[in-house]
C-alpha cells in the first residue's frame, strides 16, 4: 500500500513550473505552498469541514501566493494544478514495482488525492498495469492520518491489518499507519530525523529499491 | 475568550533564548520547532494519539534540534522550556484587560497549553485578578481546532455561544472558533492573508487596542 505525492509521484516539476513563473521565488512558492496543503487537511479535518484534496491544494496556492506576495492569473494557476495530474514517478519507481507485483504482491494507492486527481496521475504515469487498486482519502471526507482512512485499505484489500506494508515518504503518514497496525516503511529521501509522534516507522529506508528484500512474498 | 501562545503571551523571549544557546540559528530553531508543535498537535489529535502540550513541545524541540543539527543537552533543553513558563505579555495586554473588565466582561483564556503550563504562565503575567477563567484543552484529550475544544468553553462558561467572543493570534484558530460558531477576533500581527478554511475570522485586528472599540458592554 503506497502513499502517492512524495513516494510514488515526484513533485518536483511542480518545484520547477513555480520557479518557471516567478523566477527566485519557485522553491519557496512550492514548499509554503505544500506546508499550507497538509495543515489545512489536518485541520480541516478536526473542524469537521472536509473539503476535496484539489480544492484545497487550489486554496492553498492562493495563500501562498498572497504570503509572498506573488500575483497569479487564472492560466498559471490552471498551470499549476494541470502540473498536478502529470507528476513524473521517481527513477527507480516501475522497475520496484514490477518486481513486487512478480512476486505476488498486491500493490495499491491510498492517498489524500481525490479520484479526479489520481485517475489521470496513476495512468499518465502508465502505473496501470501495476497497481491493482487507487484508494482515496474522500470516501471518508477525512485525511491521513485518521485511523478511519488507513482502515479504508483493511476493508477494500480484505486482509488483516498486519498483512498489509504501508510505505510512505511523509514521516508523519507512516506513522499514522503504525499507530494503526500497518507493517510501515518510512522512506526517508532527505535524512531527516523520525517524528516524534509515538508510534515509530518499522523500517527507515532511502528509496523503494530497498522494499523488495525487505518483503517476503506471501505463502500462496 | 482569549488564545494564550502568541495572542496574549509574546514567545519572542524563547527565540531569543535560542539565539543565545545557538548563536546565528536562533530564528530558524524556534521556527522549526513551533511549526513542529503545532504540526504534532493536529497529527496526534487525528491518530487519537494525545500527549500533553508540555511533552509534545518537548518532543518538537528534540526534532527540531535533531534536523537542524543543534546539540541540546539536559540544562539547555530544561532552560528553554522553563522559558515557556515565564512568557511576558504584549505591551498593551495589561491595559486592553483592565478595560474589558472594567466593562463588566468575563475574561477567559482557552489553550492548548497543559495546566501544569498555564498556571504559572499567568501567575508570572500577574494576571490571575484579571483572568477569571483558564480552561485547557487538556480536559478533552484534543487540540484545537476541534469543536470538542471550543465546546469546552460554553460548558464553563455558561453562556450560548454567539455570546462568546474568541480572539487569536493563529488564524486557524479563530477560523475553527468561527466555524464552532463563537463571534472571532483574529490578531494579525504579520500581516499575514487569511487561512483559506471556508470560515473567516469576523474581525481582523491589529492588536488587542482594537477590541474595547469592537466590543460593546453587555447589557447588565
Amino acid at each position: 500500500m503506497f502513499d502517492a505525492y512524495g513516494t510514488l509521484f515526484d513533485v518536483h516539476s511542480v518545484v520547477a513550473l513555480c520557479e518557471q513563473s516567478w523566477p527566485g521565488k519557485g522553491a519557496a512558492l512550492s514548499r509554503l505552498w505544500r506546508a499550507k496543503q497538509l495543515e489545512y487537511t489536518w485541520q480541516r479535518s478536526l473542524m469537521r469541514r472536509y473539503e476535496d484534496f484539489a480544492r484545497i491544494t487550489e486554496a492553498s496556492l492562493r495563500y501562498a501566493c498572497l504570503a509572498l506576495g506573488l500575483p497569479v492569473d487564472e492560466e498559471r494557476r490552471r498551470g499549476l494544478m494541470g502540473a498536478y495530474l502529470e507528476l513524473s514517478t521517481f527513477p527507480e519507481v516501475r522497475d520496484v514495482l514490477a518486481a513486487l507485483k512478480a512476486s505476488n504482491l498486491k500493490l495499491a494507492i491510498l492517498s489524500n488525492g481525490s479520484p479526479p486527481m489520481l485517475r489521470p496521475l496513476v495512468a499518465n504515469a502508465g502505473l496501470r498495469g501495476l497497481i491493482g487498486t487507487v484508494i482515496s482519502v474522500d470516501q471518508r471526507k477525512i485525511y491521513k492520518p485518521a485511523p478511519a482512512v488507513y482502515q479504508l485499505a483493511v476493508r477494500r484489500m480484505r486482509v488483516p491489518k498486519p498483512a498489509i506494508g504501508f510505505v510512505s515518504s511523509n514521516c508523519w503518514d507512516a506513522c499514522g499507519a503504525k499507530s494503526f497496525g500497518f507493517r510501515t516503511f518510512w522512506i526517508n529521501r532527505g535524512g531527516a530525523p523520525v517524528d516524534e509522534l509515538g508510534a515509530a516507522p518499522d523500517h527507515v529506508i532511502r528509496s523503494l529499491d530497498e522494499l523488495p528484500a525487505l518483503l517476503r512474498p506471501p505463502v500462496s
